[in-house]
């Protein structure tokens, strides 16, 4: 059995999960982005502290996503993308020292991939990218069936591929990146600014939004329903998001492209145009290799792949 | 020593090379193109012979990069890039069955960065990227000190990363492709261009081609001249590239971004440029990580990179 935990900008999660994946019981909170790692760090211990009292058998280790860059070699939380408190923690270190097991964090994203990797749709794959879509787009590499990080630790920042070079500012301080152009916010964003052009065209997804705002759930909701104006803008993302998986397939050449997040349980109404979209700008050599795929853990990935780490541990 | 063969669809090269990467005889041809494998064949055969009759030592194994897709694992060339004739050529077997040589064939690209990490710029790095540009653009990817090849042994298609979706046709039947854009042939044809639309701003240009077309070395060499078109040439090439190393960058996050090929001999009048657009469109955590460096070897590279490969054959 393994204490798993998932460290996210909105939630967080713990988790008894089996050695073999199965998921005995989770619990789930909201994070307090204002009380950042002081208020979380002691909440972890004592809601770990409970859940390893309700354990059916042993708990030999555990295992952490974080949201935010790791230093993986040194056991390190760097920074968290969005909460304060987190520069240079060595979370591990802690959950030994107040918990009495042994822990080993990673990066979420690159947990999303290793969890599909090991427990999910990529089973059997030796080389898998993982990108996942949500408020942001954050990106997982597995190369031999392992995280690859790259010279610094930080590789596969996906969401932060340049696709427009005049485009959109993004967070990060560049401008027309993927993550600017085709996150769950960007989508939602992009919407917006078509709707306030062309206010007759975005009627239906005004009135599907209801009181609250555009959000890409509500384009891919009325793209399906044939609204014009929304199959334009799930094109468009398309267009931005084939560019970038056909870059990803050129360069690494996978067995398989994941799409986990929020923004991927629009299924194949964003998943059958961005394949068509990822050909069009692959290789020919490439294209009847890499398949494209859903997460079959959308929302458990991350625990899934902080068990693949932690049971190494033991 | 090794006896190393550089097949590319311009020249072929054949040499003796100790296994520390020593030229000591050196063979270069034209490569007849319309005579493809079926006259490249029986010439590298008698060429190597005459070079083994003059070895100063045992020659042990022979190393070949080829210009065209490779199956490294079943040591098959697939097709040649310029050339007729090369389908599912084993080529290693003729060698061995003629020259009685272990032999070993790898695409040039990849035996070019092989051959800069082992013997040239890029020594004492575990991840580097190296990118070909002449005629085309090339790319090898080297991840903990191999060849990485992704899973149809085909990864690295770095001229074919997408860039401008409406950009200029490219020969792969893409459009927009960074080779499209930035190879030699392609900065030539933008050159043209740019002179037919603006002939008064292109005399300087026109003047330095005298009856010969404008070629890439015109426009570097104009540019160095302070000739104002020439320097919008040289920096809209930079931005297209360094959008492409900023995209391998935040990827793969290497220790170093290796340029060769005939272009890279532009040397600083496009390294300088060229790191600062990589720096603009790479993440902040990774600008000050990754060194861009011209090639030591641009012409030997790829021979170096398949002594590398043949000495392990010994």
């Amino acid at each position: 059995m393994i204490l798993a935990i998932d460290i996210g900008g909105t939630h967080y999660k713990l988790a008894l999960v089996s050695a073999e994946g199965q998921i005995h019981r989770l619990h789930q909170g909201s994070t307090d982005r204002t009380g950042g790692a002081a208020w979380m760090i002691p909440r972890l211990l004592q809601e770990g502290r409970t859940l390893l009292t309700q354990a059916p058998a042993s708990v030999r280790a555990c295992g952490i996503g974080f949201g935010g860059p790791v230093d993986f070699a040194g056991q390190r939380i760097l920074s968290s993308t969005h909460v304060g408190g987190w520069n240079e923690i060595c979370l591990p270190r802690i959950i030994e020292a107040e918990l009495g097991l042994r822990a080993v964090v990673e990066n979420d994203a690159n947990a999303g991939g290793l969890g599909e990797l090991v427990f999910g749709v990529g089973q059997g794959c030796r080389h898998l990218v993982y990108l996942t879509i949500s408020t942001g787009i954050g990106g997982g590499i597995i190369i031999d069936g392992q995280v690859y990080r790259g010279a610094n630790g930080q590789a596969g920042e996906l969401g932060h591929l340049p696709i427009l070079p005049e485009g959109p500012e993004c967070d990060c301080g560049n401008q027309g990146c993927l993550e600017a152009l085709c996150s769950g916010k960007s989508i939602g964003r992009r919407a917006e600014e078509a709707v306030v052009r062309q206010p007759a065209r975005g009627a239906e997804l005004r009135r599907l939004a209801g009181a609250g705002p555009l959000s890409a759930e509500v384009v891919f909701k009325a793209a399906r329903q044939g609204d014009e104006l929304a199959r334009e803008l799930v094109e468009e993302t398309c267009l931005y998001l084939g560019m970038g998986l056909a870059t990803l397939i050129n360069i690494l050449a996978p067995e398989m492209i994941v799409l986990g997040g929020g923004v991927s349980r629009a299924g194949e109404t964003l998943l059958a145009p961005l394949r068509q979209m990822a050909n069009r700008f692959a290789m020919p050599v490439h294209r009847s290799l890499v398949r494209l795929e859903q997460a079959r853990h959308p929302d458990q990935a991350v625990l899934l792949g902080a068990v693949a780490l932690a049971r190494e541990l033991v």
